[in-house]
């Protein structure tokens, strides 16, 4: 077996003109909680398993007691009424451990998608900001100049020098990657803390993704996830705040 | 040479339908300790040796003066009896260093057993707790559902969420790659506390093999050996304890 | 895609006995600023492009919203007067990350040039001092003994024994293969700080250049940044010596 | 290229039933400065040079101000006399970076020496104590039992279980890939502190390769080598406890 492994599920779906949404594990797993929602809001179906040579020799547990190879999985789903476009969806347990093993990963996630007809690419993922936001932002880069007009009409804003390091990781070697072969696309990066999962930047996310899609998703249950990790949050921060106090004092006392 | 690399010892052995299982280095060496028994215990006969550039670039010295380079070896153990079935045992001196290593190692297992026509496979390992613990209870996992029902009744237990990580390593790799290739099988990972090799939770791994295996396995010498662990453990927790009072007394005066 | 992939824009430039010039990012960026400054200055035009799987997942953000995979980059400048000689240069984003990955680097540059009708090469980059300088010299090496009387009519310096580990990277690795390919060339090493990027040391450095090239380099803009590096360097300075006293009063009163 | 290459210059030299003797960078340098002085003291031939890409990216600067890429080299040595053998000697700059480097270098050593005739082989290397030594010992292990009794007889000493970790590196493996495709051969460890360079231990490794080759080995400039060393080594001695006093008084202040 090469480094990455495609196992089609059943027959390939036959899709016309799909769109190619990505969300795998990053900061504050903002693209991979967006994408989990949408698959589970649209029913998205499952096509293909992605399996690596580069992603931890490591099976989960699932609750009835079988094991899950760590993978990536391909969804899709098609288009409902007459403004929308069938969908390729792509999330997964963990990005390549090694920069070399990223490269090979995203290759292999290109050649199926461009199998499948896609042309157009939106990856999604989360902008670490390392401290406490209110309302997140959704940053964007994208392939092609002409798109920066578009994009900003969904509602996603442009920084310049950010972020300073550019975007390290699948969402971004898509876009380089894919760009060499001639696919067009955008990155949207929802502001995040970065501490926790952040289904509060997920939303942000979304959002732009149904402007895009015209799909109208359900956010409610993000905005309970949201509101439950907040308070997680919350609690965190009296804990850390208590011991440092504790580590004050002993400071004062030694 | 490619990564791996394995060596057959004269002819292949002629099985008939053999289960594999599988002990290499982990936590508490809990399943090498438990497929060595097995081996000695057995007169198993040593039929292959696997070689791995991801294994270290590393020699043992026989007692006699001889060199050994570090390898995984298969051995095998015909049925006696009419209710047992013919085995095959892996065990070794290492896993592989990386995770492509690994990834690596484990198919080319499996391209030892398909050939020997194993159809089922059973992987030994440790779980870790951090904690000393009396009566090491063994958990598992399995390739397919419906092996959930026979697993429980040898007296494997299934502690939802747990392990929570999954399973790292050649344990869980065989299960997982293997089971797409079409093996069945199951992990059954001691309770250890993890710091020294642990006969005592090798022997509740071993307590199980022998249900499925229908041998009758002497684990005296592993009673022996474990009572010898905790000889030594109780050593190491005094002197750790002494060391505690020193430090504290120091912390005091300075 | 092999580990490296070459892409040439549009035609491949015919040159006629060209030198070629290596920049690439190392200590104080010396190399690198020099062969930017190369470039801008005599308008060199960009033939090819150089990506690797051992370069950073990564995208740069440009000032317009595209996004830029890093990489390496040649260009190419010809000759203007008859004392000229045809140019190729090279600059970039990243070296290798891993060591196989350098080898494979260096041996895609050497492809490329040797196509291209190189047979000389002069490789830049930066000698760590560890403590401020003056004027930084530029010391060298070079792949053939009969160079080095020529070497130093340039300016250039020669310290036996300096740089005592020799020279680690492309700049030294572009000579070591090089050389067992038939291409002649030196490295130069402009003697720097290495805290910071050096338009100081790449000043020196292409003082040199100009020598070899008989190309006129206007040298203005590298000492304008060089006089904001040396402020910034002074603010940096000071910081460190107050955060100093501080960190000293505290162990007094502590 | 591969991960190795080997360039041989000029012809490859006709030997007779050759002995191979390898000395590569380790503990103490001890392999290294023995197969050194060897190749000095007979002035062997070098016949070929040994790159990898698992080398670190790294040329050396010679005192004439050229180049040397880092390398492993083959020398050899043609019998004098009628109770002399041939011999091809191995040193070098580094040993493989990584345990896959390690492999493939050892590998390709073993096919130079194999299309060399090599039927026996001599690694040398130290083994590191962690304290001063009065008079090293020289520790063995070999391929086969039915050496043992020879090489004891050289006055090489076994002690069970030592070195208890085996042997790592290029002379380990040398004789663990070796044995597999028929070599014979020995692995002599000089025991040695292990901090510095140690000429002693190199001493006394090649007292016995003279016995192995019936060539007379002049060892004096070994032993001038060693009294610096042991000065050094005094010297810095002295600095530490002196830096330990002074430590140890802060600590009493404090």
């Amino acid at each position: 077996m090469e480094t990455v492994t495609v196992r089609y599920i059943g027959k390939k779906p036959r899709l016309k003109d799909p769109i190619f949404i990505e969300g795998l594990p990053g900061i504050g797993n903002v693209g991979k909680l967006a994408v989990e929602h949408l698959i589970e809001i649209t029913k998205a179906i499952k096509f293909a398993e992605l399996y690596s040579k580069d992603f931890p020799p490591q099976v989960f547990i699932n609750a009835d007691g079988t094991v899950k190879l760590v993978n990536n999985e391909f969804y899709y789903r098609k288009a409902k009424k007459k403004d929308q476009r069938d969908i390729i969806l792509l999330t997964g347990d963990y990005q390549g451990l090694s920069s070399q093993g990223q490269y090979e990963l995203v290759e292999s996630i290109l050649d199926v998608i461009e199998e499948s007809g896609v042309k157009q690419m939106f990856t999604l993922g989360g902008y670490g900001l390392g401290h406490e936001i209110k309302e997140p932002k959704v940053l964007f880069a994208t392939t092609h100049k002409h798109l920066v007009k578009t994009i900003k009409k969904y509602g996603a804003v442009f920084k310049k020098n950010e972020p300073g390091g550019g975007i390290i990781g699948a969402s971004g070697l898509l876009l380089g990657l894919g760009k060499l072969r001639g696919f067009e696309g955008a990155c949207f990066m929802g502001e995040t803390p970065g501490y926790l999962v952040d289904p509060k930047s997920a939303k942000a996310v979304l959002k732009i993704i149904t402007k895009i899609t015209n799909i109208d998703i359900d956010l409610s249950r993000l905005e309970e996830k949201a509101k439950e990790i907040e308070h997680i949050a919350k609690q965190l921060n009296e804990m850390e705040s208590m011991a440092k106090e504790k580590s004050d004092e002993l400071h004062y006392i030694g």
